[in-house]
């Protein structure tokens, strides 16, 4: 039997990938979970139909939504993560010798431990005694904390689902609030914010939003191959550090850097430099805006 | 009824796009060639059953191999394009007012005479009286031209198919020597060499050939999200000039910048910033090796 896995990214455009086994299926509370094994990807996790990660390209996501943040921020110690239940933004952020405690807030209790079970090489986190994993919804745990103010971080990375289902709240503006009043006073957050091709608007009206609660938004981009069109973003917002002129000296005493995939230091301005027709839907409005 | 386009681009990975009328079919005597019209990429142009261009992203191919070279000249006037059939590089490199003649070099008359047709958007450079379009071999042409020693070029551009069929020896290294000797003291040039992801193999060892003829090699990327993968090489030979770092006054006198959808100056410097698993293939090779 030939078996394939077929995404439809669009009404008329799509991926399909070879399956050599289907090790799990599950409709969880929030969404259904599969765990397929692709000849081309290897293992890969799939939610509501779309692919969130395969074992060969997640190393681009997980990195690039961590180290762009981490090293932008001169001495990260609080991070909190919400989503990311695979694991793979909690490993990344956890090689950073600076981070004392990495939060990771996931809704789903079901995708940590499928994870777990089906992908350890990126669930390696959750056993670090700096990791406090908790399974509740993001945005209320924002809530909570805010009414408490206790709890603040210096780093915040948003690694959700498309905004349909659990995550829609997390694109609305009011969440951006909320993680503003989250971070310390010189804290930065992140969040991935889907492909230019496909989804103009939703970075069109993120980047408006986060430039809008933050004093400096940035839109930079990495190619994940089993992603809509290959070309994906993450939106920044920073109270006060820009991302793109980081001292040398920063990424002194991090050897990890030299077992990376996809980062290095020279990405870290690079980046940020937009084609043109990703720069025009976020003209006059983020800071690496090309003025056009 | 339903009709979907499919391009197994490895054994078990590939694109669907859905299609919403097929205009023409051949066997020409080099390929197969199809156009046909898809709801999310607009016109399709197919040889031997890969997407060779879209209407809707051709942009990013034929900007990105074409404007990279010639701003890294820095008075480009004879220009050689071998393949481009379908008009799109020839159309670009016309827009650089030093340009003064523009030879094409396609081997299959079908493929312009399709694209003027059903593609005119991007035929539109065959008529401009600077250009000079032969309906001959490629390798062939070099070979003629080097035995008469009359025409030279400072930029080429091999605007070719992937290694297989017609375009099979545009990958060897003969083929580079020939290149060589055709270029002035100060030429350049380059060449489409695939994805990282996929054809790892194809980039290590064109990398390679091009550095044993030419003093400098580099490699750059775009993203091209109807090719596979997402993320596309270009593989540029340079007797003398660095393309990374270019005189801000190189830029002047060119309007049609502004007009441009995904090349600027800053990617000029940007996209030779590879990711490390790309530097990896080409390390201690191309001169933007990241020193891993």
């Amino acid at each position: 039997m030939h078996l394939w896995f077929k995404e439809e990214q669009t009404a008329g455009f799509g991926i399909v990938a070879k399956i050599k086994q289907t090790y799990y299926h599950e409709q969880t509370p929030y969404q259904t979970l599969d765990m397929v094994e692709t000849e081309t990807f290897g293992p890969m996790l799939v939610l509501d139909g779309m692919v969130m990660t395969t074992l060969r390209d997640e190393f681009v996501y997980h990195e690039m939504i961590s180290h762009v943040p981490l090293f932008a921020h001169p001495h990260p110690r609080r991070v909190l993560i919400i989503g990311g239940g695979d694991g793979g933004v909690l490993r990344e952020v956890l090689r950073h010798p600076t981070v004392e405690q990495a939060v990771m807030v996931e809704i789903d209790r079901a995708v940590v431990d499928v994870s777990q079970k089906y992908l350890p090489e990126i669930a390696s986190g959750f056993s670090d005694p700096r990791a406090d994993v908790r399974i509740l919804d993001g945005f209320r745990y924002l809530s909570d904390i805010a009414e408490t103010k206790k709890e603040v971080f210096d780093v915040i990375i948003v690694d959700s689902t498309e905004p349909v289902g659990p995550a829609e709240k997390l694109f609305e503006r009011g969440f951006y609030q909320a993680i503003f009043d989250a971070l310390t006073e010189e804290g930065l957050f992140v969040a991935q914010t889907d492909n230019p091709w496909f989804k103009a608007d939703l970075i069109r009206r993120t980047s408006r939003d986060i430039a809008q609660v933050f004093p400096k938004a940035f839109l930079y981009t990495a190619n994940i191959p089993t992603y809509p069109s290959g070309l994906w973003t993450f939106t920044m917002g920073s109270k006060v550090y820009d991302p793109r002129h980081i001292a040398p000296q920063r990424f002194a005493d991090t050897p990890f850097l030299k077992t990376l995939r996809y980062y290095h230091p020279a990405l870290q301005e690079a980046a940020f430099v937009l084609p043109r027709f990703v720069s025009a839907l976020v003209e006059g409005v983020v800071e690496n805006d090309l003025s056009l």
